[in-house]
């Protein structure tokens, strides 16, 4: 029974960081790599035996302190009418939304319904895992989904939603209005099914400045938030935080999940004692030197709060990264002790 | 004679903020797409007659206060033996660096001889504008072209760059010290022809943590500046500058020039007045509502500081900007009276 992932999200005391990874269940291990040669990402999404195999594989290979069923965070917005494919380039968007009457078009998946899978994978899951670590649930935030349904594609600018947000405000916040709606209860029925704890990814939140986050992505985070309560901690993912911090704090958060290009113990003084954090080595690290990439673990559990700290890379692994390299990055948590 | 840019630069009063923008010259002016429809970028960064051309357009058209020389940061990577080309979808290289052997193969160009027509626009340009408005010269630092060069293309993630920094750093230094190099003299070499600022564009410094910023971009940023020395203002631009602002201070440079992911008015409590800055409009807002646009960049006057600013955008305009908009960002530096 290892529940220290839930005691740091509440900011108990805990005997060491628990650890785990974005994207763990993914191209760097060659277990994934032969499940997915078989079946496409998305059908793998929807097939609860197999996504729930490859969720559990990177507790079985690398003894993460938690598992997080794999999924997509397009999948909402597929069952919301918006036709997606994932190709080697990235998600493909085949019918953008720019326009109100696009908008008004999007459905409102009934959640009890529309992701039967999710359902599924969240409940044989929480039973194979009898206790042994925590699960975790996840979707896309309002921005970040928008981000993608609007621009067609990932983007390098985001000139085709931050277009529709500075040019057309009432064409946008109905948008995200109706994300919010959809992912709030999506996250609600995932708790119900058997996460535990759920992350929120606004990954492409960080392309805003600050008052513009405020804005155009705060409310609708908050609002997710809010119909979430008190029934699982919620973690708020952004890549690129060191501006938007104290932004972050204020959306009802239990955790912070911030990327490597602020030093964690500058983002513990500014959001102070009260929001656990998660982070912050930026992946790259694990392409590199094993001693280089020890060391520079142990630096961040050095530089984090003694309670209140998750051990996670500041975004998804990468699928170039050698399993040994992953495997030291765990162990460095288990095995660390503070000098 | 608009002398504006430089007394920014030195800090000195001025009775306004002087106004360009990154990539003026470009895709949104019908004028710059004319030229492009009978030539390809590269050549048109070669030929002395139609950069001038191009590189004037937004100051006839705009009355911008500046003029940059229209070329690529990778044309003296291309004079190393790079092979470029640059497509829709950003640029590509034939032969991406990975190994010692590629780095210790890349030539030594020599300033004076590899790039005539870099001299010859610089020096078109000084004759033509007689004094009008100042020059800018530029080059790519090291980090950002090394990211090019080795990843082989734009890039998400950075992976290539990064696991040479981190997995075999003797490579990586060997290759920025030789970037350094050639970079600080190509500086100088735009100084002797006619530039009178130079920007440095460290674009993707803004990937890195402010530990690796410090220890694998910074000494070669350094290094440039000095070889630049007081012969004209040194302005250093990097894309995501939160956490990177004061270790950016001390590279030497006369200016930042800064994203929009900071209110200028904290950029400047952070490094003090003993430093220009350049910035900061998210150049989205020039995609959307005009009055929007008018009271953001009246808001970024307000708040920075009455000497020591240039106003321009935090990144390059976009293709889509309608020119209009790009008429009203210049005019609001022309206009602004401080309330």
């Amino acid at each position: 029974m290892n529940d220290l992932l839930l005691r740091a999200c509440r900011r108990e005391s805990v005997p060491r960081a628990p650890v785990w990874m974005m994207r763990q269940a993914g191209r760097y291990l060659p277990d994934y790599r032969a499940i997915r040669e078989k079946v496409s990402f998305l059908d793998l999404c929807k097939t609860p035996e197999l996504a729930a195999e490859v969720s559990l594989q990177p507790h079985r290979i690398l003894g993460v302190d938690a598992v997080i069923f794999f999924s997509d965070i397009l999948i909402p917005v597929e069952a919301m009418g918006i036709e997606v494919s994932l190709t080697d380039r990235g998600p493909q968007i085949g019918n953008p939304v720019r326009s109100s009457g696009d908008v008004a078009r999007l459905a409102s998946p009934d959640v009890d319904r529309a992701f039967p899978f999710t359902g599924e994978v969240l409940a044989m899951l929480r039973r194979e895992l009898d206790g042994r670590v925590p699960l975790i649930g996840f979707a896309g935030a309002p921005w970040t989904l928008g981000a993608y349904i609007v621009e067609g594609a990932g983007s390098k600018n985001f000139a085709a939603i931050k277009g529709m947000a500075f040019g057309d405000p009432r064409c946008f916040h109905s948008l995200m209005d109706t994300l919010a709606r959809t992912i709030g209860e999506y996250l609600v029925y995932q708790i119900e099914s058997g996460a535990q704890v759920v992350q929120l990814f606004d990954t492409w939140a960080g392309e805003l400045a600050p008052g513009d986050y405020e804005e155009l992505a705060l409310p609708y985070t908050r609002r997710i938030f809010e119909v979430v309560g008190d029934r699982a901690p919620r973690i708020l993912y952004v890549n690129g935080t060191p501006a938007l911090l104290e932004t972050m704090a204020r959306t009802g958060a239990d955790v912070l999940s911030i990327d490597w290009r602020i030093p964690i113990d500058e983002a513990r003084r500014r959001v102070g004692d009260g929001i656990a954090l998660q982070g912050n080595l930026d992946p790259c690290l694990l392409l590199g030197d094993r001693d280089r990439l020890r060391s520079r673990t142990a630096e961040i559990l050095d530089a984090a709060p003694p309670r209140g700290h998750i051990l996670n890379l500041g975004h998804g692994i990468l699928p170039a990264t050698p399993v040994e390299n992953a495997r030291a990055f765990i162990e460095v948590a288990k095995t660390y002790t503070r000098a």
